[in-house]
């Protein structure tokens, strides 16, 4: 049982390239500093993809899936049962996710670790990766054994390896009570008082955010001698589809591929990513601001903040998918608009 | 002469199909509010469209460019030959929003009203509407003539009658030196200390912010006794693209057409069009929010806040054409999610 692909450095940064691209944007038909955050997006995108002018062309955006042992704890309004009803769902084009694919293009696959509810057969784009019906009650025991930790992240890995040629990666996630996992691995790693990281998830009333953090308190108690290290905090208080996100991200930046980030589900695993290999966090753009009042904490761990707050908080990809439109205009307006010679245009008066 | 037509009655809202959109929203496969401002905007959009699943298909983008007299004064660190120069860019492809234009499949027309600098001859798409070569130096007399004042209001609402079928309209300017009209008229309408109201503009230093506050509050002391309503305001502070763009954004509430509000400037036109017509502010969307310091005060003043924040200050339109796939992904979501019923889904436990 092997962990150390994961320490594998991430492809490294084109500086030339990002040194032409700032140059560039210069040069372009428009006051230095106009477009605001898609100029340094542009200038980022190029270092990454190694080319003055940057494309983002083949979009993959990849759920994963799995139900929480905290789920019977009451930290969720819905039903286990949601989530294998989603992911079919999502492959059958009804979910928010399937709707923002296909409107721009990009091609969407789901993976699911292991569902309560038994999964609908004869799915297309959904890849059956059974680890266990769910985690366990982290109040109780670890989430996951470290073989089933191995299992989630290579699955991530997998989805990554498995993709063509790929501009652009978007993990999203689907597993009712994964907030509260979430959050508890933020408060952790983060050092915050579970207090300030838990909120509503997909609606929980103010008693319910109660219990959702006492849960938490409890779990970090019970943990507390094992929560030394990234990979045991996973094991801990992950899910299975947060832990396959992780693999997703670390192979992502390993092989050259841009990730952008969701919400807080997604953010706290690409924190949990960026603690084992730190080499990866240039790869990893964030996209929205989440609604849970963790994501705070987390943004800042970021090399770049969020591009946009809709007050957002269904997971799912959905808020990376949102964001996708931008970082194209972002490259098309790099690329296309005339510079202040081709256009015969005045530039500043000194 | 007569401004009677701006104080028509916006077309109304349809209230019931707003209430079906508001229905539809909470039986769709996610939790209730989720999806944030993007479920309020389906269900705005779908108020004013009529119907409870509302389109963004045709979108027409049209610019209004001026020079202004008082680019004279140093308020602006670009020469004026560059409103004629940028039209330019416009019509040939070069400029943010033609690339933005394009990539969103919107219809783009140009409207110019006057520049220093002679405006190129055959361009598709640019309507000649020469009024003046310039507004005058609004620190010397008002801005423009009621003649003048006129000419222009009608110029715009022109753009929006000659329009065809329209699901969203988007107005844009270009004009150097027209953050400094903006202020003033922020200032007055608002009855903000102008210190508060000026910024950089295209990238004036702190000494030209400086210079450029001074110049308005000049011009506030000469103007004091005419200030006394909004079409005043507009002639002795605005400037030709401007007042274009108030009679636009007036005459597309009363054809119950959608618009789409840039930056500053344009903020600025759409104060001055409700404080003149109260009734059209239900039919402006804001869409981004300006890097100006005088924003703010300006987007209290709509019925919603800014979409995002990208710390953009281009105009052009640049920003509202950046919002228009947030809006169109509102709508597919609003029409294409499944329902809880649809997609066999359960919701949330009581």
């Amino acid at each position: 049982m092997s962990f150390d692909w994961l320490n594998q450095p991430a492809h490294s940064i084109n500086h030339s390239a990002q040194t032409a691209a700032a140059a560039r944007q210069m040069q372009l038909t428009k006051p230095p500093g106009a477009l605001g955050q898609l100029e340094a997006l542009a200038i980022r995108l190029a270092g990454l993809q190694g080319r003055e002018c940057p494309t983002l062309e083949a979009i993959k955006i990849h759920l994963f899936a799995a139900d929480h042992g905290s789920a019977a704890s009451g930290v969720s309004p819905y039903p286990q049962a949601v989530t294998a009803q989603m992911v079919s769902n999502f492959a059958l084009g009804g979910a928010a996710i399937s709707v923002l694919a296909r409107q721009h293009n990009a091609d969407l696959k789901i993976t699911c670790l292991g569902t309560v509810a038994p999964l609908e057969q004869g799915l297309d784009n959904v890849i059956d990766a059974f680890i266990a019906p769910q985690t366990r009650s982290f109040t109780e025991a670890p989430a996951m054994t470290r073989a089933q930790l191995q299992l989630a992240i290579d699955a991530g890995k997998s989805a990554v390896d498995e993709q063509g040629s790929t501009d652009l990666f978007i993990g999203g996630e689907m597993g009712i009570g994964n907030t509260t996992s979430a959050a508890a691995i933020v408060a952790v790693l983060l050092e915050q008082p579970v207090a300030t990281v838990v909120g509503p998830g997909a609606g929980l009333n103010e008693s319910g955010v109660d219990r959702k953090a006492r849960y938490i308190e409890k779990a970090l108690r019970l943990h507390q001698p094992q929560l030394t290290d990234p990979l045991s905090v996973l094991q801990c208080l992950g899910g299975f589809e947060i832990a396959a996100l992780v693999g997703a991200y670390v192979r992502a930046a390993q092989r050259g591929i841009t990730v952008l980030v969701d919400g807080y589900i997604c953010s706290a695993a690409a924190l949990v990513a960026m603690r084992i290999n730190p080499s990866i966090s240039d790869w990893l753009v964030l996209s929205h601001r989440s609604a849970e009042p963790g994501f705070k904490a987390v943004e800042s761990q970021f090399c770049a903040p969020a591009l946009f707050d809709l007050g957002l908080r269904l997971g799912e990809g959905s808020g990376a998918a949102l964001a996708i439109p931008l970082l194209r205009s972002a490259c098309q307006l790099h690329q296309d608009m005339a510079t202040f010679a081709q256009a015969g245009v005045a530039t500043k008066e000194e």
